[in-house]
């Protein structure tokens, strides 16, 4: 790629950012707009619908990034959460290692970069080569390459320091969050499965006994699990019935309530709609309740324990129950709404073997992945295209077209496939046997991460040289030259990348494009649209795996092609405020994990670092400088030292709480709260909710107004 | 090797096994051998020297083997404890295995390889070589090999049986030993590291505020850990200057009495020895009480703590206690007589930082090892001998002198340079900051393990046919087709090994030839060594790895050459019987891990079991057969899968005991055992023995009867 090639790329999508931004500011005030754009202030009922119509509102306006940029930390953190506020400490990292990188890269390393002669590419400097700015360029064997050896070494330093004060920072707030934090149910409780049901008893009278038996002085309750897979079924069906209802009957034109009773409403007499869809609900509604009735034999093996306090509860989850460990297995349970479910794999044996085989199956398509991806580098290559399709040779040698498809069109291919691995990353994780939606998030976002990393950084980097390279990663040995050779010859392919797809999906987040056409149509075609208004929360399973890419490359490239980094500085500026506005006025915290994805980042990080210094070990080969190379091993050593330093000094904060939050905390409560109170909802917070009473349909005895149960 | 040269060797060490039995059981009936040879029923007030002579005392005799046989498993668990019991399980496990695959390996593998003509060799029986007899026999791509893959399935089958049942029984027996056991110190006490000690206060003000505000209800009381280096080799030196006085006034002779009082004794005017002594061990005294009444300012900040019940002290131990996890460590304490007072580092960082450079150490010695493993690698080959000293040609091809070198010597060398591994790993494991013996020889043991399997079974292996494979291990794909090249090639050797290193450890463990002599020396030159007696405990570390690598051997060799399993069958046999007998009547159970070796033998079975199958993997592709390779690839998977349900499924019980055991043992304690006079003593039990008041000398104001340090 040439550098006018990169001018006209960074020309296009900037024009694209502006247009964006200023379209998001003249949409976003319409007030037909705000279930897209402030949906959560919606949901709060902090805003209404209407408001006259003045000429301010066809003007763009920076407005909004005054309001994303005003709350302080503090005001953000009691707002949107820990988990949010977990979610932008990780751009206010990534800004200080990067305008810090920055510096260093554009500064020092890319004037040496650019005074070396080894390319001798000899063009004009609009139409040099990108790889004139990075490492490739210095001399072999040049002095100058020391310059970067201690870059390699003051750069690693800073961002390790950078992660120690951010993961030191964050469990603070996260311990100041449990102080400050009310009763919740989930601090109260945990799920215990294997229980060991001898014929003849029930699992409700076997777990009550052992728990008075074992801890008689802190056990509360408890709500033992059953299998509702058919009850939720019917349950679905009848909101959806219900829903179907009320649409017809806010309709008026006679002709349209009728259907047929056949099959699918084709065949049969005709007879009324609202009719027939009653006696419908009717019927549904009276097996719910058969079933509902049936199910309390219909028992699974695990239950919801609850104790008086947190610590009573600490004390059960950590000693192992039983003498057969497979048995009495305790897990902290999740808050009340956030459990899933519909997956309670219950025997130990069964939930190992789902973990194993989604193991196999998520490698399985992290590997498989590749082949879309080799089409994708196919069409980036403008002379592939060329022999492709002959006959576009013409419109290929335009120079705008040969452009926009070396800039712009591959990222964009790419960003379409890799949109359909975040949710099967998610079936992958819940079919694991989670027991609620955090973790199965949680989960995802590790899975998508090293899906991300290997399927657009090595693949990228492996495929670009030779895709039958992917089994470098068996011979160990080879793998700082092969990488020293690789890498640095697709720096501007992710240049290019930053550019298009980085600042893109930006962009496109605020604007919620998709969201503004669904919205849009809704609005003309069904008018009680606002029934079924769902404010959305932030899937952290996608957003965190696709911006620590963005780190990872800043931090692998910092030393080979320093050009990428002010690109990133500009992605990681407008993500700030851009993920700042969404946060406070889109998305809604829909559980609160206390911060528990910033191992995740952290552990991207030092991964991000460690594949820096091997690179860097195989260029100093590479470039005939072989004592640089064996200098820079102590390194990742160093660095690999260090992480193991903070698993041990800050993870342990993020698994549980200890003793001595969990003795304050319990020693406060009956001050500041009515626990009494609170240990009767905590008595019944875990019950399914597919067994609570549904009142639909006229025939019910009790004429209250409808519960939706979807929304529970 | 040849056929004949292996029956040399077989009949030269059977013999001299019958030879150590025969001296064994005349000399263990000699009354001055009893130190030696029952030195534990001495110790326990069993046996008492004397008796008259009389002509059955200088026939050789079986009685012992009787007498060992004799104890029923449980008559040997009561008396031996579970880790002597545990060391048995090993030998027993190892015959079952063995047994069987000694079934399959001589009745169906060995003449299906003997009936191969892949070697062509045309000698007559008594010169065919070994090899005939191994797989490398088996003419390539034949079908015969099937067999061979069958028995991989069916022997992996087997082992994993006994493996499980193994884990099986002796968890169960652990629990069944807790429940039987009574209240002990180490029960109720954990060690606490890393206090946080703010200046101007006190440790111990510390650690009881800390308790009695979190652990109020169990809580019992603690003793601080103090710095008493100096205080300890003053004691020894008491010790030893107290043993030399006693030696001294038991003598009569008036001259010899005289010592001079200057450096060494050398240079001075004559005085009285005895005055002399007495006078140094009183300065020594004085010196100790100064130094006992400073140490209470020695504060090292850690501590014994106590608790009411077992439970309490589960609690403790289990959830972290504070917001810094390198703060307020806990860990469960030793016995009271176990603790390893020395080395007791302190702060987080440093036990870490030794640890690491434990590890770096260790890997190094195991490495930097295989030097002289090479020198005796080339004295094993008559060729290299022939060529290093020419001088020596007639006498080497003397066929006596060739087969005694190629039978015996090698492994002989081997043996004297690994008698001084296990000592130097003693030493790391202490180095590493455990606080007890058991845990320095447990982690020792897996030291050494590691250490046997790649010094003996790897170096040989692949220096045999290149010592420069080592690296063999950085290209994981190779590893099959490697080992299935230089494994097989290496049986001779190692049936050898286990006929003249196997067989002449186990007589001479029987025999004790060093202590015999020594206590034959003691005797003539001096007469009350008795004072000194000690019994030995037996060196788990030393003692466990080397029986682990024949199981090693047996099973990676049971495919290639199954000749070797009916000499490990002897061994095993040998050593079950001689180990009975020693653990009953030689060594006395210096501490209880409870059974805490087992998971060690277990990991290092599964390790064989891998091993071997990957071998197969590569003999197969080797023999062109791929089909077969390629079908032996689920084998080792499955082997692990299994390994990982038994850590899940047993492991747990191996390093704490589950809650339900300590909660019922702590509501049996009060109805069965006096519980405030073990209270009374508990209090007390961690106290270092160095604080102690010591009374040797006659200045000392009691006169009460002299205590040695050293036994306590």
């Amino acid at each position: 790629m040439i550098l006018s090639a990169l001018i006209t790329s960074v020309a296009i999508n900037l024009g694209l950012c502006l247009l964006f931004f200023t379209l998001y500011s003249i949409l976003r005030k319409q007030p037909s707009n705000i279930t897209v754009y402030v949906p959560r202030l919606v949901a709060e009922g902090q805003v209404k619908e209407g408001g006259h119509f003045n000429l301010e509102r066809l003007l763009p306006t920076a407005g909004w990034v005054k309001q994303a940029w005003g709350p302080s930390e503090e005001e953000f953190l009691s707002n949107s959460g820990l988990d949010a506020f977990v979610f932008m400490r990780m751009f206010i990292f990534s800004l200080k290692v990067f305008a810090f990188g920055g510096i260093i890269g554009m500064f020092i390393l890319l004037p040496i970069n650019y005074m070396g002669s080894q390319l001798s590419d000899e063009s004009d400097f609009q139409h040099k080569s990108l790889d004139s700015f990075s490492v490739s360029n210095v001399n072999n064997g040049s002095n100058r390459l020391w310059i970067h050896f201690s870059a390699a070494y003051v750069f690693t330093g800073v961002v390790c320091y950078l992660l120690y004060y951010e993961y030191w920072y964050i469990s603070s707030k996260r311990i100041a969050c449990f102080y400050s934090s009310k009763p919740q149910p989930h601090q109260f409780t945990l799920l215990v499965r294997g229980i060991p049901v001898p014929p003849g008893s029930t699992c409700d009278d076997i777990v009550e006994r052992f728990f008075l038996e074992y801890h008689p002085s802190t056990y509360l309750s408890h709500s033992v699990v059953r299998q509702s897979h058919k009850l939720r079924s019917l349950i679905t069906d009848a909101d959806n019935l219900y829903k179907r209802l009320t649409h017809l009957k806010h309709k008026n034109d006679a002709p349209k309530r009728q259907t047929r009773d056949g099959c699918c409403g084709l065949f049969g007499c005709k007879v009324d709609a609202v009719d027939h869809y009653e006696r419908r609900l009717g019927d549904i509604e009276d097996n719910v309740r058969t079933e509902q009735s049936s199910l309390a034999a219909k028992e699974v093996r695990a239950a919801f324990v609850s104790f008086k306090t947190r610590f009573g509860a600490a004390i059960a989850l950590h000693i192992q129950e039983s003498v057969n460990p497979t048995e009495w297995i305790t897990e902290k349970a999740p808050e009340p709404h956030d459990v899933y479910w519909p997956f309670f794999t219950v025997s130990f044996i069964r939930r190992w073997i789902s973990k194993l085989v989604v193991f196999v199956a998520c490698t399985t398509l992290t590997v498989l992945f590749l082949i879309p991806v080799a089409i994708v580098q196919g069409l980036a290559n403008l002379d592939q295209l060329e022999t492709w399709f002959p006959f576009l040779k013409g419109l290929l040698r335009l120079s705008v077209v040969s452009q926009v498809i070396t800039g712009y069109l591959p990222s964009l291919i790419l960003q379409l496939f890799l949109s359909f691995v975040p949710p099967i990353m998610i079936m992958l994780s819940s079919l694991q046997g989670y027991i609620s939606w955090s973790q199965i998030q949680k989960s995802a976002c590790t899975k998508v991460l090293w899906f991300t990393i290997w399927n657009i950084f090595f693949a990228n980097v492996l495929s670009g040289s030779a895709l039958y390279r992917v089994n470098v990663f068996l011979e160990p040995k080879e793998i700082p030259r092969i990488l020293g050779e690789a890498v640095p010859s697709q720096a501007s392919f992710f240049i290019a990348y930053v550019v298009t797809s980085g600042w893109t999906t930006i962009a496109s987040e605020l604007f919620q494009l998709t969201k503004l056409i669904s919205n849009f149509i809704s609005r003309i075609f069904c008018r009680n649209s606002d029934d079924n208004f769902e404010p959305p929360s932030i899937p952290y399973h996608s957003e965190i795996p696709r911006i620590r890419l963005f780190g990872l490359l800043g931090v692998t490239y910092f030393i080979l092609a320093p050009l990428i980094l002010p690109f990133l500085l500009i992605y990681f500026c407008l993500g700030y405020i851009v993920f700042r506005n969404q946060l406070l006025k889109v998305y809604v915290p829909k559980f609160e994990t206390g911060g528990e994805f910033w191992p995740t980042v952290h552990n991207s990080t030092i991964f991000s670092l460690v594949l820096m210094q091997i690179i860097a070990i195989g260029i100093f080969g590479l470039k005939k400088l072989p004592l640089a190379s064996g200098l820079t091993l102590p390194l990742p050593i160093l660095t690999l030292l260090f992480n193991e330093y903070c698993q041990k000094r800050f993870f342990p904060i993020f698994k549980d709480y200890p003793a001595e939050c969990l003795i304050k905390k319990d020693r406060a409560d009956p001050n500041e709260h009515n626990m009494s109170e609170f240990y009767d909802k905590l008595a019944n917070a875990y019950d399914d909710p597919s067994m609570k009473p549904m009142k639909y349909s006229q025939r019910s005895d009790s004429h209250s107004s409808p519960l939706l149960h979807s929304s529970e």
